[in-house]
């Protein structure tokens, strides 16, 4: 138990690593730390020293590196043990995982995220900064046409990055969870990708 | 020659393929074919076939599959030949290179883009869609912070991402390049960023 983990339980992002550890065997490696998120806690100076994105989960070495950004922590525990199964074995699995990572945020998690943060309440007056409900409302949009993008491609592939589950499935299930919470719904004709997160759901690295 | 890289020269996210490529010694491997971004030749219906997000570069496979997003090209050529100095060699530098080229993306590169996109004519009336000049403005603000957040970085280390060039350089190179060409100026105090680009501008994969 050499790193620590700084997260906030429930949250989308904080899960992904959980899943990532889990899908790794490797969930008793990390010390858990949590950051008081709904009380801004992760805007303080003491933790933006670790992260100036002021946001979780941030990974910290034994040496005193902090990591912040799923796609960095993940690549951290996939390289640690194993074979590299969550971000692919060859250039081309590589490749692909790492475009459908950018799509899963950038086209869904990222942008539910967006639509919370610029569009609603958020975490509240004392901890949003700058807010702006136009670019927010377009960004809730940009999710659910990001839902039904997926939804195509798991039409005919059973993972997002093709024939193996991936950290690219990890994001598409984090942002589903946060559309939850943010109620951005599923478009009910989103069948494929409803299956597929039935499938997700299973999995004991989800399951827990 | 196996593959085909879709690009725009003179444009920044297809120049951080090519300084890849040179990096790596590649730049003889794949084919560039030239879509016209200016003619909006990237929003039309035969192009987003290949990338939805309706953006270059893309890289295409000899078996015909299609890589969008810088980040998963420079992985897929890094792992092609010889030792991945571009994504890093150890779970730790790969997990800093990644960090960092989050960061200059959402910080400088795609901040850029969007003050760009959303508070500048941008590419014309014909080829954007949605705008919010609210939105860019503050993404403009956003890069000039992540100009002074990457100064403070390099004046300890002498690269973005630690103690070698890696793709998180590139990125940064090819922000500052973008920030040009949409006149947000980097401040003069930002010394160290400036004195790094200097060192950026005699490498032989940026000279040509």
């Amino acid at each position: 138990m050499t790193e620590k983990v700084y997260e906030f339980k429930g949250f989308p992002n904080p899960a992904r690593v959980r899943i990532a550890l889990a899908e790794k065997g490797l969930s008793d490696r990390g010390e858990c730390v949590s950051v008081n998120v709904p009380a801004g806690e992760h805007k303080r100076p003491d933790f933006l020293a670790k992260n100036p994105s002021g946001a979780v989960p941030v990974l910290e070495l034994e040496d005193g590196t902090t990591i912040a950004e799923c796609t960095a922590i993940t690549e951290y525990f996939d390289h640690l043990a194993g074979e590299t199964v969550l971000t692919g074995r060859t250039p081309k699995e590589r490749a692909m995982i790492h475009m459908m990572q950018r799509r899963a945020e950038a086209d869904l998690l990222d942008a539910v995220a967006a639509y919370f943060h610029h569009a609603t309440p958020g975490l509240g007056p004392d901890i949003e900064g700058y807010q702006c409900a136009d670019w927010g409302n377009h960004q809730r949009d940009r999710a659910v046409d990001g839902m039904r993008y997926m939804n195509d491609i798991l039409a005919t592939s059973p993972y997002v990055a093709g024939e193996h589950f991936s950290m690219a499935d990890i994001t598409v299930f984090a942002g589903l969870a946060f559309a939850d919470a943010a109620s951005v719904a599923i478009p009910a004709e989103c069948e494929h990708l409803l299956a597929w997160r039935d499938r997700m759901n299973q999995r004991p690295s989800i399951k827990g």
